[in-house]
């Protein structure tokens, strides 16, 4: 296995894309990418997507993202894990450089949800669920996340204040970023005044639905140089899976998959949560952003909104999350999301986050989550 | 890259499985291939599927039929490449062990078409073509097909009747093939008969829908003995792409990403057209199949047809086709496809083909098409 950098990285704002269709918005973002890297060709595309066909009615991205880069011919395929398509797509390119079968690859995470604000989006987003067992009761994706946030403040004593550090913190770090699909700080006030969508859950704990692409472009880190003078090198990768449902694991508010795939990218990249200086972490619900800090080993069970409560979670603070937005507010389109999250750790370890920035910033991780925690995808990056 | 060898295979009958859900055909190819192999762990899943949202409302399968074959938390995801995504699914579990990454993977196949045979289905069939160049006008996936056939029948002179030859001869080997959709053989005159779907195309043209999965297991080569006395080596893998819309491309009767992936498995398995002594094709229609014979260099261009008038493509012939049947009567439950042509190539490397065997196989090819021939996907296999 070779080691392997991102050379190239590139996206669209998060937004309601009504004008554009599935293919220019995914081209965009491969184009920015390829421009960023200055490359012409790729030996693949890997397509992070969830709900092309119930959405826009189209399958097989692999070749039509191909072709319409101008990369006809290339190998390419889309992959599938519910809100974790995005980060199983970059793995697969990851998995192509590092085997050694293809030298340049292409990641490129879309989605395109806005084709369909209605019946058919609530029941794609719920088929990443058990569709026999969780939704055919009628219960919506939000209503899931809803029903694990109210055990959660249950068991831990936590009350849903406890939680707007999360959103605050996202809205002020999406103000500075042209790609966010909100850029207007929220306050604590506001937070607490939210219209309820499924309790606990209020508008301002839920990540938002629209339209994106974000892709980043992979080659050998021993040639990365020739392409790049900030090329990022991929230290950890690894993805573990859990069930589908949530009353059929061992424990509802525990991310077993989150745990399991941090462990395995901390032990590749020879690290431990306190060498990572920033955590990009899917923040959909704000429950997912506790036990994600949770699995990962930066809080302890049960006290992920302390870190919130504690300022931990700003850009000075320990462990600086969702720093240019998160899924709150740069948005979340589903399977373009964990692109999105690499794309911006990229920035980070850049130094190209501009207001955003971490200061001396090497490790960054990402984590995305596909359905309740079914799938979940972690990568750690080390920049110079 | 280290060589890799199948060494279990596993595969339930292709029909109306109306008593079934998604995962439990899943599970039972999964199962028998697990058991074929004599092993109990894996370190990854790759599953093929095209339609599972739009048909079952369930995204997610990686995870899903990982957890329901007793192997929560190993890596797993979903590959999508419409009709080829079967084959797109080997070539990741492929690469997977490859790589040096994993040491056992399953690819599995699985489509569970009759959850919804209505429009549904019609819908999410054409979603392998292009939506909005070729699918808006209202063409379905047959449609298409007929279109290349009525042109082919033009440009090259051939008659309806000059296909008969795929078909009689697919339900021949289908008879005897116990997981086979039709096991009924046909005859020149019933071929004639048959009526009409979209014009040229007949019933006795195109293949049937049903439900199907296949699996299989692969490991390093070097281990393949611990596992089983009749392991199959991967000679040659490779994919390529086109234009999803035909009018987008350059030959509309040439399958450019056939001959594409056709060369890049020749090349690396160091073979030629000659040396290979059967070839599982995509028949979905039977003017798909003379594409794939000419695409492979098995036939001159526009003569795709003469191998079945002259009777090469049978058992005995020199280029044995559709050896267990074929999509044509096997059947084609889209996305698990590609595993059934890999499970077939297996049983005839093995000599486990019964009625259908062809003497002395040592090398077998599979061709899987994603759409019209967008993408494409060839393996070959070696056998002792």
């Amino acid at each position: 296995m070779r080691d392997v950098s991102i050379i190239g990285i590139g996206q669209i704002p998060v937004g309601e894309h009504w004008e554009k269709s599935l293919r220019h918005v995914a081209y965009q973002a491969i184009a920015a990418a390829m421009h960023d890297a200055n490359i012409e060709r790729a030996d693949a595309l890997y397509v992070g997507n969830m709900l092309s066909g119930e959405i826009s009615g189209q399958a097989h991205l692999g070749a039509l993202l191909a072709d319409f880069a101008g990369l006809r011919g290339i190998e390419a395929v889309k992959v599938e894990a519910a809100c974790a398509s995005g980060s199983a797509a970059f793995r697969h390119a990851y998995i192509g450089v590092a085997s050694g079968l293809q030298n340049i690859t292409i990641a490129v995470g879309v989605e395109k949800m806005t084709d369909d604000i209605g019946s058919k989006l609530t029941a794609g987003l719920a088929s990443a669920a058990d569709a026999d067992y969780e939704v055919i009761h009628g219960v919506s994706f939000v209503a899931l996340n809803a029903l694990i946030m109210q055990r959660y403040m249950y068991e831990y004593k936590v009350k849903h204040e406890d939680f707007a550090g999360f959103a605050v913190t996202a809205h002020a770090n999406g103000a500075h970023n042209p790609n966010a699909m909100f850029q207007q700080p929220i306050s604590q006030a506001s937070f607490m005044k939210a219209s309820m969508i499924a309790h606990p859950i209020t508008l301002l704990d839920a990540s938002p639905m629209g339209d994106g692409a974000a892709a980043v472009i992979l080659c050998p880190t021993e040639q990365a140089r020739e392409f790049s003078d900030n090329a990022i090198q991929v230290k950890g990768s690894a993805v573990a899976t859990d069930s589908l449902s949530i009353h059929d694991r061992r424990d509802p508010l525990w991310l077993h998959a989150g745990e399991l795939s941090a462990q395995r990218a901390y032990h590749q990249a020879n690290v431990t949560p306190a060498d990572i200086d920033f955590f990009e972490l899917h923040d959909a619900f704000t429950i997912m952003a506790a036990l994600s800090l949770e699995a990962c080993g930066f809080a302890e069970r049960g006290k992920g909104t302390w870190l919130a409560r504690d300022g931990e979670i700003g850009l000075q603070g320990k462990i600086p999350i969702s720093t240019r937005g998160g899924l709150k507010a740069r948005g979340h389109p589903v399977g373009a999301t964990g692109l999105y999250q690499i794309v911006e750790a990229v920035q980070q370890l850049r130094g190209q986050a501009d207001a955003n920035q971490i200061a001396n910033a090497r490790l960054g991780m990402t984590q995305n989550i596909g359905g309740s925690g079914a799938t979940i995808i972690t990568h750690i990056f080390e920049g110079k």
